[in-house]
């Protein structure tokens, strides 16, 4: 049975293209920014010779985060970077905030772009009773709707498996002994590991410097006080070389510190310490321009302030590598391609 | 290890193009209808200049329903159009096994179009053990394969975050405020909410009328019976006015009606009523016939038989709203700026 | 920092019991139904000697159902019955919402009964671009709420699978063997299927009456008319034999007429229609009613008006089966027991 | 085949009891605390006579949080408090780090306790690409593996549907009702909605002040800044009244002083202000002390700083509510008759 | 607040392309095989013209298997074929690590092959406590990835319903039907069932070629031993008749030669034997070749070693139709027209 | 309105018991076990003084399993307990197929116990395009029906995280070490990792030896030939000293077989080779009963055949541990306590 119907009105509203019913569908590639690492974001773009979305973001007096998009965001591919600097549970609740906020107004696809991903130390539980902080940031992430992650050097690689969804790793190892083998190249060197468990990553610079000798620190470390930290004997030989000491982040940097003045004691004739996530808190800074090594390098992944900076450090910029890893992602590259000799 | 294989025979087959391995993929729109509400599907597809998909629906002989498409749908950008009209369950069975279809058939993306959304009134819990229906609604559509809701006037705009994704809220308020201006735009105008509970919406009517005064009915709905209503007092000076008395829905117009009465009863000059939903059920078509208002605008977001049309009914089509929108979605535009001044 | 907190009243509440901090659960057991068939949940409640719980449902003027039940559920062991008969969206739609409601009041477990499983002949797709109804029934109820199901003698076996969870699929046949051996038993029997489909069933039926012979009619039915049907050539051997014509439902009872006229002009001596759900839509009763079969044997898994109810027709209650395997679920005894010999 | 074992060390471990294999289980009830508001905590601890459990929780240096609980947790029913206290983003973090760490933990059932619900105003796109932080709020919660929520007086009751799962939502207006009859109830009374948008809860109020004139204030606020706002007309009459002037929240006091001062001018006798939660950010509690109105009534759903509090303040507490709702869904009791009348 | 951020060095970086951000995406078909029948998915990439993805694929020492793609794959279409052959469960698990490694590697939409789907005969519950294996493997392949199945002659239709997607069932009756009319269309025909259970397929080949009487063997096979089995009677005419027996599968081949010895007892002229899919375990190929079958067809579905070939085998490809559907999934064409006439 | 039913019979069934409405639930457990490693299963029935649920499981001739339980489990505490033992995929395969037939047969909590996790060595991405298998292995027993793990030493920490559950993380150190400091106690010990990645654990081990000192084996692993390795040099000071080699797994053998060499080639007095997981495939029992450490102490956490004993080897039994952590499990007890002091 049809029902009639006659409406009194009927607009002459035209599609605005002769022939709707089939098109080409074009990509188009958004980066945005949460406010915690603006600057990093503003050199990623510039290097993809793009704009960074205007984007309305501030909170509301009792501390809840607003944010909006100034331009229409539909069927967009977009880049959401955010670093988790301090204080770092707005950093990421703003991430989250902004995904819902580019879900709901019909993005394509969302592709979250962390350089430093929050909560990585809590990977496993210690003691039981402890919850898994990463693999739940990994799960709140899929739920406001990220599509991918993308990050640098995670404290372990396993958490890739966190996210159930592809997740490009980037590594900024290569940027990082590139600049030590330019610099101390000539020098005989040694690769420490300030900590048992991330030898690994040291044999991996090892092997990049060359095949240097390696050492690691054999410290015990409570795990329910992680930010205290005493050092012990270093194992491994390293009287006479150059030690570039090297750890995925400096936090308070007590560890690494006290790891340096190990290796002095040991006869090492310098200590160089590199490491990709400069968080510098507290007394970090203080630590590290007083401490025996001759230089500090690490990258921006992290803001770094004025204030914070000091005559040995070195910051590197990963914003290359981002914006290298970006333009893979958007034009379907490859990313691991990025990372061979 | 090689395992060999030699077959009888091999069909010469050949790929329907020489280079199967690349394609740049165009997208289709497809607008599929329910059988509630055609007429409106067909003025959606006239104004898109495309056809309605051909589909074979119908009822087996104990009331299961029965659809398929008449054409191939692989790869398509689907817009699924029905209005839960009365009856309402039927009408929301048939989309969703609608939905089904096309999600096994290789729809590319689903977009589920609601002139107007069935159980919206039961969005909150009124009373302890109580369903939340438009909850239940949203997750049912999901459920089935939707990626997309669009939808008209929603009794409450928080609806719009029951459905996980995105879902394009389309205000019908400039349609009907533009034929109130015209019509009494010199008159002297109150704006009145039937219910305390849709101030709000009659505010921005009033904002949308130039700052026109606001006023309301105060009266006691039991939740058990919503159908029954009494109005009290007027709170606000409507003496001497033309009130627009607003609403998102007409159901059995109890409410409304008494309200109108009550405006008259207070020395407003005349009354319109006005509401984006004409849903009509049992006595309101008598009801809105001999009350003392002078128009009735509603649009067709619902179909209206014939016998339910009456002298002073304007009906004014959702039509080309509804088809914009579609533009937008298809084209990846933007749906906010038609909303713009 | 410990923040003070000095107010003003603090009520002198205290909590029900002593220790409230520890405590032993128990369950209850709560049987709830729908409007389709309430007789049937009756009988159930009667059997298991516990009551109905009582519930307010009604539809609003549009046709939207309210549910509400009238006692607190928080805890229960759910049993939820409603048999999708005619108008039987709403019967489903109905049933969605009450688990629903279910689960917002915290109902501990929901066990969702169906002594008949609407769409269940949708089970495949017969033809591309058709639906899978009885997959989509089985996720709306997953999505609304459900834990398990009950069921009785589904369309095919495989719908169990349809479900993500425990599934109690019920069998009708020892209720109706019993019947046909004590009436028939003495008599020289065959079993027919009245379609290629279904000898399955007809085969274990065969075994059921201690070997009797099998047969089937061999007929064409066009998928997209399922409700005609014409039958073609009896295959196996009937003549002077009392046919058992077996079927899982009777709709409109076209097929299994014509079946039983053919057995007949096959020379068989008697023809007994069984089947465990009556549909009994449009002219079934009345080809029934005068069909040359001298029985139709049923159950009462849906409801039989009296005006559908004539002299040759026998209805055995399904009631115990449901009541004894909801016992079982709810003791967590063994259901699969209820079928051994 | 058997595969043969033979270990050379049998530890002689014997299972606590003799028969294991069959047990009655207990439940617990464990009450768990983030640190935004510990001592309502512990007076609900006090009402239900049970300790909170000790739990070690502390900020890195970095701002990540970490949270271990003192005592095993396996198959408790656990009740996790946490008011969404500033600093907001902390205290939503933390409760879901603690959901986390009890799932992973094994405690049976997890409800959480939100006495304020944060981002309960972002309910809904007020426009095109901004976030539904509420519902974002829901998801997190359910992710982290909160199987219930309890909370009170949410911005809008909708919000329980974002939830899916059950929701207990409780009312703080008969505590404060009876506070205000108590003290105001021989005089004329009002009940006013600072707002057009939440007049329905002040009708709720009218009703329960056994019938008061309603009024509101019609007033323009920009959804883009909604810290700042403007009063206008006063609608209804409220000459020579005592005016309740009722809200949901007191976040800087801006509406609602300014809504004060437009019932004084009006003729109001006086103005009592009436809220749950009491926000308090920014100039709020200068604006407060130093307004029209002689009383400012809210609850402790989130903590008053000493310094915030003074002398027309009235805190009224919401632990015995709390303390109830949690004692009736530990015994699966009815939340529900916490509010007949 | 703007934090300054220098950075010593900035690499200078550009990207590939002038203006990257917008582009229109180029979809790219790449074909992925299994070590279970690579000649199978080799001839499909012939047909289609393109190259086999090169993999790395092994086995670690203790049986854990090992994938990786040599190539990227980022974006493309996937297909990934691998027929389920013994060892059934290694085939089974390497397809699933593949599909995750492609989801992992950010494949656009990943396409599972499953010329044989193994676990289809475990496709409902048989008795009490049993798994449903066969909706088992379509839950595992869904989390592992993928978007979509294709398949051919699933044990039951119903299969399709198993998976929550788009499943393309491809049959591969019109290529044995169009051997049997080229070879014995001039005989007279019967069509046999060597099962009750199957008699449906038996009536579509019955109508494929041109209205042949059917038969089926009545016999009981007990659901524990389901590859033991006893025949019985033939029920149906099939003296002086060329029986074509049809299957599915032919497994250890039990009950199809005793079905073909049964047919010949009962005077039939001849019998050909025709199944989809060769499984042939243990004993098959001895019995096969030793019975009064005159020819037995299938179809390489399944990888057949030259040491299972025998005289009267013929085996007719399947490439060609998996080509077919290939082609028209990628090119968004129809899959249903492939059988239509 | 009522319909009638008036059925021809009543069955006379009683419900079991007088008042079925309220019962206390019991909770009943039941231990299951794949056929790969039953004697551990026995082992651990045996401790809790229960059986072993007689289960039917073989392999159909194409190699699919079949499982059967033969005892109702509905309402069960399960614990399936397999070990990941070579084939190792059908291990897994027959484990997930357990956990759906008791997911649809209702038991009420199902606890997969994994002595030996397959595939958790490819825990993370170490090339592109290679799968992440261990958490693909987590999600399929999510998928399956797993409720919780319970597994032993885990070659990283980090794979507790890709389950989405809770996880029994059981740690054999403590049994090894007991046996090592009985049998070495009064020697100088050294504690020697085979590998820079597995330091921590050594470092946990020198911890537990009462704080021996530290050495590993620097060397190179070439990711995608994980069985092949070459060991350099030894970094720490070995000579003189008992070395306790210690490594999660031995596979075959070659690496620690390679390091026990450098160990006595650098001085070392004695080694001592330790690990949980005997995988022992391919040359490792020859390696090890040839190589210079004088014993070589594993777990039964996988069957070792008695043709893979030899002398020096000593094999504790990891059921003790099982047993305990199973009753605590059940007993909702705490798991932690298990590893304190």
């Amino acid at each position: 049975m049809r029902r009639a119907l006659r409406t009194q009105t009927r607009t002459t509203w035209r599609p605005p293209v002769s022939s709707l019913s089939k098109r080409t569908p074009t990509r188009n590639m958004l980066l945005f920014s949460g406010r915690a690492h603006p600057t990093l974001a503003q050199e990623v773009a510039d290097l993809l010779e793009i704009e960074v979305v205007p984007t309305t973001a501030y909170d509301f007096a009792n501390g809840e985060i607003y944010v909006r998009f100034d331009e229409s965001v539909r069927g967009c591919d977009a880049f959401v970077l955010q670093s988790h600097a301090s204080p770092i549970n707005e950093a990421i609740m703003e991430q989250l905030i902004m995904i819902d906020a580019l879900k709901r107004a019909s993005a394509k696809r969302i592709t979250v772009i962390l350089p430093f991903y929050g909560y990585a130390r809590q990977d496993k539980k210690h003691l039981g009773r402890e919850p898994i902080s990463a693999r739940l940031m990994a799960d709140l992430f899929l739920t406001a709707g990220a599509d991918r992650l993308m990050t640098v050097d995670l404290h372990t690689a396993q958490i890739q498996g966190f996210f159930d969804g592809p997740v490009d790793h980037l590594l900024a190892m290569p940027i990082l002994t590139r600049h030590v083998k330019k610099r101390y190249g000539k020098k005989d060197l040694a690769v420490v590991s300030p900590d048992a468990g991330r030898i690994k990553v040291a044999e991996q610079w090892a092997n990049a410097l060359g095949g240097a000798p390696l050492a690691f620190i054999h410290k015990t470390r409570d795990p329910r006080r992680p930010n205290e930290s005493k050092a012990n004997r270093v194992v491994g030989d390293v009287a006479g070389r150059v030690c570039i000491l090297v750890d995925d982040l400096i936090d308070t940097g007590g560890t690494i510190v006290q790891a340096a003045e190990a290796l002095m004691a040991d006869g090492a004739e310098d200590v160089v310490i590199a490491a990709t996530h400069a968080v510098f808190s507290g007394p970090a800074v203080d630590r590290l321009k007083n401490c025996t090594a001759c230089e500090v390098i690490v990258t921006n992944t992290l803001p770094i302030a004025d204030d914070k900076r000091f005559d040995k450090l070195t910051v590197l910029s990963i914003a290359p590598l981002l914006a290298q890893a970006t333009a893979a992602v958007f034009e379907e590259g490859s990313v691991t391609s990025l990372f061979k000799s």
